[in-house]
């Protein structure tokens, strides 16, 4: 991975890209995938890819989701132009995909053959239709209190699958523990530096879309924040190569339940009744987010916010999204519009500006009982 | 809609385009939309719709579906190139989507206020997102022994729902009776000429995707016939245009205990004890489908034929597709792939030439133990 080395979220410092290594040497902090100077000047505009051989990518036709006209929820919202783009239609059913898609791919470069990822759920069920698709054995470790379709998706592909009693981060210990004692690669999609390498996707599709007329804002649910981060890696890109001339205002959603980074965004501390709550947006039910201070730095440089919805709100935009647009996504992404609503209620959001929002997940994975 | 009329797809009789209309006046067949010859001309070679403004159809974001290479599958089946198009991602989970958008766009511009579908799943997940959309009151009428996913999908768009017993041509005749008592129109996906219509750019996305180097055959699981049928008519106008040179050879799959279409391609009569026999492929266990004629028409205009297959291919094939390819469909998609390893070891597709299977539908709506 000559063309590529690892930069720390935090200290700045460099390493060598290497598949294993998920935390700076010097501060422990979260990595990022940082080009050599020849290869960006050389690479640009195309998007810098930390493959090898981009043309020999594991694909499974992930990326180009469609951007729709939400026309109802502008109505309701009374705004001009709210569009939703819908990552639902990904392969497995998420955004997750996008990273997957080159995490993985750069796992087979390595010649790596047997993977260890945790996740709530959708990250589980990408990861182990990639490694499928590349001949990866996956240890796919999950809560075992997930949605029942996420988990039957996950052992579908083939996956090893452990499912573990106890909190979200005890999942997360009980994967990093596995693959340590057994010296298999642990391809977080929270730590890999290649995960959030693979969203900005997202950022080069709304320009394609979009053209001159970006949107004002971007609104995205967000737990550990990989499509956030990632969109705004793909923005900077495309501002540095002179693409766009201002990157969209991006803003994290979350739930009341669980705001780790809505509460440091604000400044605020999470009380205790709320870090002990629970849900229903189970794919952003993440209490310790450990890209957290580098997902609050993205809101603050691209001048976005954070909010945080009550479960009542995500159940009314669930049901509306559905009932008036024909949508039925998970219930984390109807978080993100009842975000929205809190956005142009407090005037974060203006009446005249265009949104869009992140449809991260399908309802099909995630049904709750209305 | 003075742009077009609808054919009889037995006796040609012409007739006017009506969204009301379901069957010949002459002999009760099926009918297809036909564009005056004005319009034809003008719109070539853009594809003719029989929306008066185009622009303004309900889009969820359906079609443009990606072609995936399928290596694995091609090493099992000793054939060079093997591409699925993943119709699964359409924005309800299935290739519905295609011939709904048109169908629901054609009733709102009627200014249609309620409808009535039957459907073993899909496509009644279908019309109740697009009819959500579109501001259409939906009455559904599925199977009561459909899957769950597939009837909790179609509550959740607020269609209401009749689930019916018996027999799927129970569910079909319950439908048309609602429709007919009550005075609503009859939006039935098997009929409704205007359907299969949405259907063909199933064909104008293949030209675009493969250009010159369309594949040689085209693999299409077959209930009703909506999409093969949609599929020739869009490249029929392709080849009309001169954008084409040949249409590729069209196969129809059935599972062996529902396979009238096979059946009749083959002249032999479906036995009693398969007539009575259930399919795991619930999205192709059509006994009665109504253009049965015209679908075996169109694999004989194209130089194709058609198979059927046993449930333990279809399960065999589930597997494998998830396992080794890292796509997970429904059932009815499998036995597609089931039904191409008949084709080529009776030697009807060689070892030499190029293949398009139709991944029809997702298998997070229809999963089932393995």
């Amino acid at each position: 991975m000559s063309h590529i080395r690892f930069q720390c979220v935090n200290c700045n410092a460099h390493t060598v890209a290497e598949v294993v290594r998920l935390h700076c040497a010097e501060c422990a902090s979260p990595l990022d995938v940082a080009y050599t100077s020849d290869t960006g000047a050389s690479q640009a505009p195309e998007m810098p890819s930390p493959l090898h051989l981009p043309g020999d990518a594991i694909r499974l036709g992930e990326g180009n989701t469609p951007s729709v006209l939400m026309s109802a929820a502008c109505r309701i919202l009374g705004i001009p132009a709210l569009y939703a783009k819908l990552e639902m239609m990904n392969p497995t059913g998420s955004f997750k995909d996008r990273g997957t898609a080159v995490m993985m791919s750069v796992m087979r470069e390595a010649g790596v053959s047997e993977v260890v990822e945790d996740s709530s759920g959708n990250a589980g069920a990408s990861v182990a239709a990639y490694a499928a698709r590349a001949g990866i054995k996956a240890h796919i470790f999950a809560p075992a209190n997930a949605p029942a379709a996420k988990l039957g998706q996950i052992k579908v592909y083939g996956a090893t699958t452990h499912f573990i009693k106890g909190s979200r981060q005890d999942t997360a210990n009980a994967a990093a523990d596995f693959a340590e004692r057994n010296g298999f690669v642990y391809a977080s999609h929270n730590l890999s530096p290649f995960f959030t390498e693979g969203t900005k996707t997202f950022a080069y599709e709304t320009i394609e879309q979009f053209g001159n007329e970006l949107p004002a804002h971007i609104v995205i649910p967000v737990g550990n924040g990989s499509l956030l981060i990632g969109a705004f890696k793909g923005f900077s890109e495309l501002l540095q190569n002179g693409i766009i001339h201002a990157i969209p205002k991006l803003h994290a959603i979350q739930a009341r339940a669980v705001m780790p980074i809505a509460a440091a965004f604000s400044g605020e501390p999470q009380t205790q009744s709320n870090a002990a709550s629970t849900t229903i947006a189970g794919g952003i039910s993440v209490s310790n987010p450990p890209r957290l201070h580098q997902a609050v730095q993205t809101l603050r440089a691209t001048g976005g916010s954070a909010a945080a919805v009550a479960e009542m709100d995500i159940r009314r935009w669930h049901s509306l999204l559905a009932h008036k647009e024909g949508i039925f996504v998970e219930p984390t992404s109807a978080a993100a519009f009842a975000g929205l609503e809190v956005l142009t209620a407090s005037g974060i959001i203006s009446p005249t500006e265009s949104v869009l929002v992140a449809a991260t997940g399908s309802g099909l994975k995630d049904a709750f009982p209305a």
